[in-house]
């Protein structure tokens, strides 16, 4: 007979999952709702409180389509996807840390020559981007692919905006023999996550902004080593403190330096004033 | 700047929160974002189990409408709605213990006289359940309402069950000058949770069923005390210690004693075999 008292409940929740086929899933849920009991049990949860977070998830829910993942939205503002992404890209040896991946990564981007530009729509100031990627030990990795996107001058995704050319701003790299990248993309700016639902309201409650820093998202992957999902920030973004999804990491802000000389403008390819950023990324040997 | 890093992530949610304007709500999000870190710590979280995890709370919402609310029913399976309930529950001087609420109340059931029964369709086997409603200092409580509810034979609520005549085996009572009550209802059966949706899929995974052990919702109220929301469960039922939603507590478990002679049928306005319940609710004064 099982004495759901105030005392005895949490127990009696873990027994009932004592059978679960599964230990990995029996370890997550036994952990999961022990956290949940002791956060319920340290604020005195009320019954309208509970009512509140019942009906928050179930707008969550209805929220939820195609083109909108809002649960996604949640953990991002939380921390948790960075928190997990953490977890799981502990780093050795000085490689490049890693950053939230987000939803508007598309497969398929052009491989580009060296150099070239992912702006389609020549709106926005261009930056040139160029270093090298290299291994945890200092060997250039020749061949390695980056995978580059970011909004456009006015903060939206090319899949948010009807205005820009498909795949705008998007575009894959390869290092050459000695591990070198160069390409043109557009000075970033900062942007705010979709906040017209649930999460918004949340952000809006707790006195928080939906702003992210302004940023360049790559995806850096090569034979042999541990790909890395991260991003380049702008140093002197006002919103590097204050990321609405806790993305920003030290060693990833980085000086976008302004160039006003023609000559060097054209060796790039690019038009006056134009941004110069030099970053080198460290790539950690598979299977270590 | 933030540097989100596994050490720091934490400390950078909960510094984003510090000028909420609603200092319950600050408190609350600040427990809940601790405890959740707290988890994801604890198992190391993968990526994939994460994506899991955002998967389950997007079907769970999908699950949701006008009829079914998948996320209490998630509440109950771990715990939760309980753990809350007997938080915001907690006796003093022997008062009658409380439990789940249930989705499957409804306003507006008939008042009727003592001893009436709440059957409109004559199924199942009677029960006469009477005693007596008493203040916590033994006082009985005239005029107290009891707002009784509990399932057909089939398993079934009257609104889940189109063969069932509108508001079957629902019905209010008052007690006596004395404070007593008695009305007859029906031995109570067993029966499943919605499991078609997946939080039947997430019982499944951890090796539990989906059933209640047996019982009779009861709401007490009258003026001048707390109102309670309890059940009677029906003792030796197979599902006494491993209720889906942990809803049993000892001091509601009752014998549901068999009587067979047919004058004492006739007595209650019952056919034989009946059983026969004796309980007395006590409740608190309000305001103490």
């Amino acid at each position: 007979m099982s004495n759901n008292t105030e005392e005895q409940i949490t127990q009696n929740v873990l027994n009932s999952m004592a059978q679960a086929p599964n230990p990995r899933l029996k370890k997550v849920m036994n952990s999961l709702i022990s956290h949940l009991h002791d956060f319920i049990r340290e604020v005195e949860l009320t019954q309208e409180e509970w009512a509140l977070g019942v009906q928050f998830l179930t707008r969550t829910g209805e929220m939820c389509d195609e083109k909108r993942q809002e649960f996604i939205l949640l953990s991002d503002i939380t921390g948790v996807t960075m928190l997990v992404d953490a977890i799981n890209h502990r780093l050795t040896d000085g490689a490049t840390e890693s950053t939230i991946f987000g939803p508007f990564y598309r497969e398929g981007a052009q491989e580009l020559p060296m150099g070239a530009t992912i702006s389609k729509d020549g709106r926005g100031e261009p930056v040139v981007v160029t270093g090298q990627v290299l291994s945890t030990d200092g060997t250039p990795i020749p061949g390695a692919l980056l995978d580059v996107w970011e909004t456009d001058e006015n903060g939206l995704y090319e899949q948010q905006d009807p205005e820009q050319p498909d795949m705008n701003l998007r575009g894959k790299f390869r290092t050459d023999s000695e591990g070198r990248y160069s390409f043109v993309g557009i000075k970033p700016v900062s942007y705010a996550i979709p906040d017209d639902g649930p999460v918004g309201q949340l952000l809006r409650a707790l006195g928080r902004h939906p702003f992210r820093p302004a940023h360049i998202h790559l995806l850096i992957s090569a034979d042999g080593f541990v790909p890395v999902t991260t991003h380049l920030f702008v140093k002197g973004d006002p919103y590097l403190d204050s990321d609405a999804v806790f993305g920003t990491k030290n060693s990833l802000v980085v000086d976008f330096i302004q160039h006003d000389a023609e000559e060097e403008a054209a060796h790039y390819n690019v038009t006056v004033p134009f941004y110069k950023v030099e970053y080198d990324f460290i790539l950690n040997p598979a299977g270590k």
